[in-house]
């Protein structure tokens, strides 16, 4: 199977220099790209006044939590998780997720995500719905014992038997993380376990690390240290660690993480919303520390549009700072692709031959993308997820001119409103306004 | 001519409660809202997992600079004016803004915009865009003296040049508003003459306020007082005045606007781009000051989305505050809808029996609106202008199904890429990547 997208605007390589040129998918490789091609191709696809990006890398999700999305918010931290999320979360099952994780990978193909990291349980079912999807999903359960040691055997237990059940799957695109909370939800011994796992079984590791002031004061505490300092004095942290939000991180803490090659994942909408702080987002780029970008869950986003969320970040470092050169539009559009798929060990994220053919098209020939002064501005400034036309993965067109080509959207959407239906107890689900 | 739009979710009155229900409109009004409705319409719009939403009101932009969108970001606030924005400037003729003016309108309309306060010069260009697009527009031209009284007599035959030729027009859709610059650029002699013409005239005024702290210390130092105190004391404040941007209020300024009447236009995107500040929203809230929502120019923002505008609004201030509480969806949304109305003294802002037929139709037929859990919610923090379907000005269908009906979309991107690419000098006007 070959691809050949015609007489776009490349966002090309490394440097992200925007060229004008074909580009030529073999299998799930991008094997060529260059001006007037004329090799034959199964699929052509005119990008006149288009843009072929690489695909974007969504670096911290909870994809099945969709299902929440806009049920409450403007709320107090703990108000929102006890009163809403957690209470909610309860109910769900297996069944529902699955349905949450089916609505979450049709969103991500509309908006251009190729690949992203989830934390959640059942995870197993996501598995399901991203193998179908033909997305590539990081998936992690996320585990908690909360000191308890019965508990921490449990966590474990599932956490393996999601893997085995993934790696059953024999499909590249679905790997397996593993996912133990957050250092405030999990204990010590639970952390070394999974590092001793994860050794074993050559997987990454995902985390929470440093969200909120609360999370700060409760480690330092328990611990008399910061939850970074935490980590890394149990051997817990290395290049394989993806760690979620890094938002209260002082000097020390940078500098661990960039001595240790630990990737942190900024999530501004999420941060902004539920007021969490701001990440030191300048003096982690500053340490060479590898930044990602996600979109936290829709409950606190509330979507999972990586265009938006690179507008969010530039904007949110640039008030936070008065300074209006930092967060500029290249060093956010590399957090939303080539840092993701450095942290995911993937050969993505750029647009070069070699490279895995994860891909997408975004239409330009729309009010608010012109004129083209320059393409990286439109698509961190003015740009949102809507505007992506065609997403492909792995080689493979998962949507066309907007047309999602693996998954069945009505069902999906029908079936994501008849989960929150029955849990809101019969209601028609409808109406909000609270 | 009527329009029954039946069966969508609506944003009802001041309360915002969604109720479902059709909506008829009889010539620019709309005259029932109600569920089941029997009455003939000449035109039924199907709204069936739709939301019907009052139109957005920008209280503050400058829609001809959707040509400079993307010319250069992320630079000091006085690098980005003096070496590219007003260079580009210098050179638009009549001629050219009419092509931006055009391209605004465009975005507009395709976005949900439904009425605009608008601040630029050849503002009669600017109006006769307006009146073939079918948007209400409230067009000032933007007088500079810096001092010089020979520049203050020109820049007031301007206005009353341009106020006549709007006059002359004779729609109720397009409205002469003074529009002084700031209080930085315009002398003492040019405000007092604003406030006399606009108390003859009987029109609005809008000027910049407070954008910067460069500004403050200008104003300090030559007046010795705050630009909100100084703007009081020669009697220019009033509740017909619309001062954007007041990033940089103290607590006797923020009581001096409340008590004076003045409309404040929070612009968070471009407050957030160009490194101004942050408003002090929640002081101006609880002082009963009226706060409107703007994009201000797509060179400082990049776009004029008003949707994505709500939610920087929402987040901007829950990061700032570290509150989750503040800036709540719905007082978003209010800032956004009729909030501007009551600025522009217009019957709109809010879908209800006796208000003008400024509506919008909203898909939520998509993964990222859904389950609908909560509508308000769903258009502050999960939404995007492309979201928007049909979008109704006056009782006129100027967009319908994505389809603008009243301009030529292909011939005005044309015409914005053209003007664009000749002010660079005979380059492509491509490629971008600075």
């Amino acid at each position: 199977m070959s691809i050949l997208i015609r007489n776009g605007y490349v966002v090309y390589g490394e440097s992200l220099e925007v060229v004008r040129a074909d580009v030529l998918i073999e299998g799930n490789t991008i094997v060529k790209v260059e001006r007037g091609m004329k090799e034959p191709a199964d699929t052509v696809i005119d990008a006149t006044g288009k843009i072929v990006s690489p695909g974007f890398i969504n670096l911290h999700t909870h994809s099945p939590m969709g299902l929440l999305r806009g049920l409450a918010d403007d709320l107090p931290l703990m108000d929102w998780l006890e009163k809403h999320v957690w209470p909610m979360e309860a109910k769900l099952t297996r069944e529902h997720i699955k349905a949450g994780a089916y609505l979450g990978a049709l969103e991500m193909i509309k908006t251009g995500t190729t690949a992203f990291l989830d934390m959640y349980f059942h995870m197993d079912a996501v598995a399901e719905a991203v193998l179908e999807s033909g997305l590539r999903g990081y998936l992690s359960y996320g585990m908690v014992d909360l000191g308890d040691p019965e508990k921490t055997e449990k966590e474990v237990k599932e956490s393996l038997r999601e893997m085995k059940a993934m790696e059953r799957m024999g499909s590249d695109r679905v790997q397996f993380v593993f996912g133990p909370h957050a250092p405030y939800t999990c204990s010590i011994a639970l952390l070394k376990e999974v590092r001793r796992l994860a050794d074993e079984h050559g997987k990454l590791i995902t985390i929470h690390v440093a969200e909120t002031m609360a999370e700060l004061g409760k480690i330092q505490a328990r611990y008399g240290k910061s939850p970074v300092l935490l980590l890394d004095d149990i051997g817990f942290l290395g290049s394989d660690v993806i760690a979620a939000h890094g938002v209260w991180l002082d000097s020390r803490d940078v500098q661990t993480l960039a001595r240790s090659g630990v990737t942190v994942v900024h999530n501004p909408a999420s941060n902004m919303k539920l007021a969490s702080g701001v990440m030191p987002l300048q003096k982690l780029l500053n340490a060479g520390v590898n930044v990602g970008l996600g979109t936290d869950g829709s409950a606190s986003n509330n979507n999972l549009d990586m265009l938006e969320e690179m507008k969010l970040a530039a904007l949110l470092h640039k008030a936070h700072n008065l300074d209006p050169t930092v967060a500029d539009a290249k060093t956010v559009f590399r957090m939303a692709t080539l840092n993701g798929a450095k942290a995911l060990r993937l050969k993505a994220g750029v647009v070069k031959p070699g490279y895995l053919a994860d891909v997408v098209v975004i239409d330009f020939n729309r009010p608010h993308l012109r004129p083209i002064n320059d393409v990286i501005s439109h698509l961190v400034y003015s740009a949102n997820g809507n505007d992506v036309e065609t997403t492909i993965v792995d080689g493979k067109i998962l949507m066309l001119d907007r047309e999602v080509l693996t998954l069945d959207e009505e069902r999906i959407l029908d079936g994501a409103e008849g989960v929150v239906s029955k849990l809101r107890g019969g209601s028609d689900g409808h109406a909000g306004g609270r």
